[in-house]
This record gives C-alpha cells, sequence and structure tokens, in this order.
C-alpha cells in the first residue's frame, strides 16, 4: 500500500458512505463529506479527509451523536442561539449559517450562537456560504486548548479560527480563513509525517523555550502537559504576541462563552462526556448599505492596489487570501488529491471496520 | 521649559477651549476633548493630547471642517451609514456609536459605518461606550498606508485598528484594542524622540531588510516612499505576516469598502481635499442571548482560567487586554499626565496662536 492520487467525487463518496454507516442521515452524510472534501481540495490537508478517523472515533465513543438533529434555543429577527445537540459540528455549523442568511435577508444581518457542537472542519466552508447571496460571511470557533498565551507556560486557549468572506469583482472572492496561533496543530502533524524539525516561533516548551520537535509538541499536546502552540505575533509582546492572545480570547468570547458552550480549558476535556464545542457565524447583507455591483467594483479596486503593489525582490507574486486555495482546488478537481500513505491505511482500516471497502488507486 | 506633569482636568480644559475656538460647539470640543485624554489617561500618549496640533493644522488647513454634523444616509433597524462631513473623527464616530446602541436595544444588534470622516483618536473609546448598557462594543478604523503587506515593497493599508470591548464580572472589561500591524507609527515616534533603535521585526525598508532607526521609518512614511511598518505576523509567511496582512484588509473592507469611504492608497491622500477616512462601529446585545450576570460570571470563570495559569519564570503576572490601561487611569488620575518637553513646547505655542494661554506647570 502506497501514497495514492484519488479523484474528489471518489473521496466524497467514501467519506458520506461511511458516515452512512455509521447511522448519519443522507442529507447530513453530504454536508460533512462535502465539508471534509472541500478541505482536501482547498490544500488543507490537515482538515479534509486524513481526519476522518476521529470523527468515526467520535461517534463510536459516544461523544458524537450522528443522529442529532441542532435545535433553535432562542430567535429573533437578528439572533440565533442553537444547540448542536452533540452532533456533528459540520451539521449544526451548516445549519446555523442558514438561520443567519434567512436573518439577513429581512434584517440586513443575523448572528448565530452554536452550543453542544463538536469540531466542524474548516472555518471559511461556513464563511462562504453567504457569498452567492451577495453578503459576507464571517465564522468561528472555539477548540480544545492548544495555545500558549503571552507568559504563560499553559494552554488553555484553542488555535480558534476566524474565516471572513467577501464578494470581490476579481476572479475569487475575498477568504480569510485564520488560526489566530502562529500555526495550526495540522501543520505540527504535517512535520512530524515528514520528520521535519519546525522553525523557532512556531511552539514552546514548558519553560518557554523554543520547541522545534513536532512529535515533543504532539505529545505534549496529547498528554495536556505544559507548553504549545505561540498566538500570532509570538511569544512576549514585542512582536505583539498579546495581540494573538486577545484575538483567540475574542474568538472564545464570541463562540464560547456568549453561545453558552464550553470555554478555555473546559473545551474538549477528556473528563467530560461531549466536546461542547461553541461556534460563531454571521451573514451581513452587503445590499442594506450600497448595491452589490458597487460593492463589488469597489473591492476590485482595492486588490488591484494590492496586487499590483511593487514587489519585493524574488517575490513571484502578492496574494489575495484565499487565492491560493482556490488555484489549488481547479487543480486538484482535474488532477486528483494526492493522499500520503498514512491516510490511505488509515481509510482502508475505517473501511475494513464498517463494510465500505476503500479502493486503493 | 521643560516636561511637566497635569492633571487630567487641566489638560481637558485646555483641549476643549483649543477646539472652541476653533469653531467647534461645545459638546463637540467635550466629546473630542474626552476621547484625547482618555487616552493620556489610559497611557497612550501616541493618541493624547501631543497629538493636538495635528487636528489644529488639520482644521486650520481646511481639511477638517469644525462646524461638521454626522447625517445619517441610510438607516434600518440594524443598520446606520453616517456621513462625517469632513468633521472631527471623534464626532462621527460617538455619534455613529449611539446610533449602533439605539438600534442594538431593539433588534439587539446595530452597526454603523461611517465615511468622509478623519483621524478618531483611540478606537477603544468608542468600542467601551456600550459596556455600561450591558452590550459588546466593536470598532475599526481605517488609516493612511503605513504597512507593507506581505511580499509588497510599498504601504497599501494602514495601521487599522481593531477594538472589542466585552463585560465582565471582573475588575474590569476586557478590551482588546489592537492595531493589526506589529506596532503603530505612534511607537515609531516615541523610540525617535528618545533617539533609541528598533527591533528588528517591527518595519522594513523599500527592500524589504529591518528598518530600525526611527527618524529613516519616519521620513520613508512621510515622503511616501516605499518600506514602512510590518503586519501583525511580520514578514513573509513563516510565523504569519500574511494573516496581519489579512487581518489590515478586512477592516479596510469594513470601514472604507462598504461605508463608501476612501480605502487603501486613497485614505487621507496628500492630494485629495478630504481625508475620507471609514470606521465601523457595532453593538451587540447580550441580553439577546442570556442574562448579563450569567453572562459576566462566565467572563469571570474565563479570566480566572486565563490569570491563574502557571506562569514563565520571571514574568510578574498574565494580563488581560485593557487591565494595563485602567490600571494607568487609576495612577494618572492621581498622580496626573507626565508631558515630555516637546508637547509642553507645542501645546504652548497653540494656546498663544488661539489666545487660550497653556500654563507651564
Amino acid at each position: 500500500m502506497s501514497a495514492g492520487r484519488y479523484s474528489d467525487k471518489y473521496l466524497f463518496d467514501f467519506a458520506k458512505r461511511v458516515m452512512l454507516s455509521l447511522g448519519v442521515s443522507e442529507p447530513d452524510s453530504d454536508r460533512f463529506a462535502d465539508v471534509l472534501i472541500t478541505a482536501d481540495l482547498r490544500g488543507i490537508a490537515s482538515h479534509g479527509i486524513g481526519r476522518l478517523s476521529r470523527y468515526v472515533d467520535g461517534i463510536r465513543s459516544g461523544k458524537i451523536d450522528p443522529r442529532a438533529h441542532p435545535s433553535v434555543l432562542v430567535s429573533t429577527p437578528t439572533v440565533s442561539v442553537i444547540s448542536g445537540g452533540n452532533g456533528l459540528g459540520q451539521v449544526a455549523a451548516n445549519f446555523a449559517m442558514e438561520q443567519a442568511i434567512e436573518k439577513a435577508r429581512v434584517s440586513g444581518v443575523g448572528l448565530s450562537f452554536v452550543r453542544d457542537s463538536n469540531h466542524f472542519g474548516i472555518a471559511g466552508y461556513y464563511a462562504m456560504k453567504p457569498l452567492s447571496e451577495g453578503m459576507i460571511g464571517i465564522c468561528m470557533t472555539n477548540a480544545r486548548p492548544l495555545v500558549v498565551h503571552t507568559f504563560s507556560r499553559r494552554a488553555v486557549l484553542g488555535t480558534n479560527p476566524i474565516s471572513v468572506a467577501v464578494p470581490t469583482g476579481w476572479r475569487y472572492p475575498f477568504v480569510l480563513d485564520m488560526a489566530t496561533s502562529v500555526i495550526t496543530s495540522g501543520r505540527v502533524e504535517v512535520y512530524e509525517r515528514l520528520s521535519r524539525v519546525m522553525p523557532v516561533g512556531w511552539c514552546v516548551d514548558a519553560d518557554g523555550r523554543p520547541a522545534v520537535d513536532p512529535a515533543f509538541v504532539l505529545d505534549s499536546i496529547r498528554s495536556r502537559r505544559q507548553g504549545g502552540l505561540l498566538p500570532l505575533g509570538g511569544d512576549k509582546e514585542e512582536l505583539g504576541g498579546h495581540k494573538g492572545y486577545g484575538l483567540a480570547m475574542l474568538v472564545d468570547i464570541l463562540s464560547g462563552v456568549l453561545s453558552g458552550a464550553a470555554f478555555g480549558l473546559d473545551v474538549g476535556s477528556p473528563d467530560s462526556s461531549h466536546h461542547n464545542v461553541g461556534h460563531f457565524l454571521a451573514a451581513l447583507d452587503i445590499r442594506m448599505i450600497m448595491p452589490v455591483d458597487e460593492f463589488k467594483s469597489r473591492m476590485r479596486r482595492l486588490i488591484d492596489m494590492l496586487k499590483n503593489s511593487p514587489r519585493q525582490v524574488g517575490a513571484g507574486r502578492i496574494y489575495i487570501h484565499g487565492e491560493k486555495e482556490f488555484e489549488e482546488a481547479e487543480k486538484r478537481a482535474i488532477e486528483g488529491i494526492l493522499l500520503p500513505e498514512k491516510v490511505v491505511k488509515t481509510l482502508v482500516s475505517i473501511g475494513e471496520s464498517v463494510g465500505v471497502p476503500f479502493e486503493v488507486s
């Protein structure tokens, strides 16, 4: 068995059938598979089908309820509070963004706060949903503690991503989708797979010294020992580490504290029966403010200013956020998605365990 | 003439009387002075009374209209679009936040987009306004180009700050108030005044090499030569410079592109008759989601988790955002505000020019 290239269609069908076999409904399995394979297409392997085993394990261990339906706890013309019922985060977040879009159609803005949820994949997936409606989408989520805040030895906050998607008159929309830490734990995993040493400035050990061995960092994370990932801006305040820390805290406030979900050290605690992850989603209707075409042409102008700026020596291109991922998706839709041997092995093993064979290419 | 210590009351009265002498109304002069002196109290000298001369010059040159009234261009139950009429940014932003609070009382959330405005001082001032209503406040603004985005030689975006203020059950509210660059231009000015060399990682020259001489950087900024400040995360992508760049762009999208103000290279252009700065302000009523007391006690618990975390060796304290500034304000309210000789000289000179004597202490 070795690394192999697979079409997105094949991987989508496999992920969907695995979910169906575990009791997830057909529309929810579709949604789940779409989020996962969108990540693979966009080149975000850490959140793609390589992560399928975690969801399977979550369902088998009872932490994720495959049959849960999201329910609306509070509904006003602008705000929804939603319980994910401990189901798949993909299902809850998708439902929550649909609610936000619905409210934005009427009120101009819709906000959804989600509790009792689980890991939902890439935040950008949900932020992009309102684009086709001429709306701006926003999505945040909290996550298990991984990030060592300024002057602390222990992680309390997660990599808590912020994603914002904005329509443009350019080739692609603007899609910011960023962890509020320097890197994600997925990047550490990639370095471990390749047995590479990480750059200084990504992670620290319990004493705040640079940790460059990915296996060491992953072990610290799993055992909840001290040390972890650094917030955007790095350690200390000199280069703005307190700003990344503040952004991570802001995400936890909106996603966790305000939604009624777990927050800080309590997110995804191994001691509790459910992860109780929280999300925040919002949609903003541009038409409340100006015609969408006018807005798009203004966005085009800003993008032109940025991209046409004189470049550093040796820099091939100035990028707009999302550009690399859209190009990657176009390429992979044609060429297929290359899965490393380790992932292929895991998929074969999952397939055997649920009676959905994974065909090695 | 030398450095001196002044009470906040004295400085407030001086700033107010200077504005009155230039044709600003009494309530607007009050507001302007309050924003300025709040910055001095909170220890943000770069945005305090030391900046008075810029506003005076702005009014004298005709770029700032001292008699402008903000006007509402669009009003829905959730959204306002406001023109600042090329008046003081402090007046427009304060009016816009009042509108957002009013709408949030009814709709749960209120958003204000401001165009035709000017520099408004510290973003945190406006973000904190909704706190007393049991609301979360958000404030952003674009600014003249100073920040060199990833792989570019030239600054297109400003230091574009994000401020979010959140009520807590702790001593102080959470008040994040951060430039999306590593540092502000005010920090460069402070280093110039002290003739100090800046750390590597704050600024770059036209070729992307570290620029550590503050006089050189300020000169590049003034002459709009290439080089400038680095986005949060630094140059290149390895430590996340593209994330700071994305956040700065996001602020310009909400404050400039969507509001109808100038954006990118056009903000504060020396060639145009008005700066046309744009702001974004929002208020979110916590009561739509949960009782404010419950929310505050949950915030208290998150803060306890963060502050009680084991500390790095040598670190005196783990801070919550805003904590240092509130402590500084308590101290300065008693001990007074120390102004360096250069600032005292400028205030004396402004005072003489408008017939409002500044008494040297």
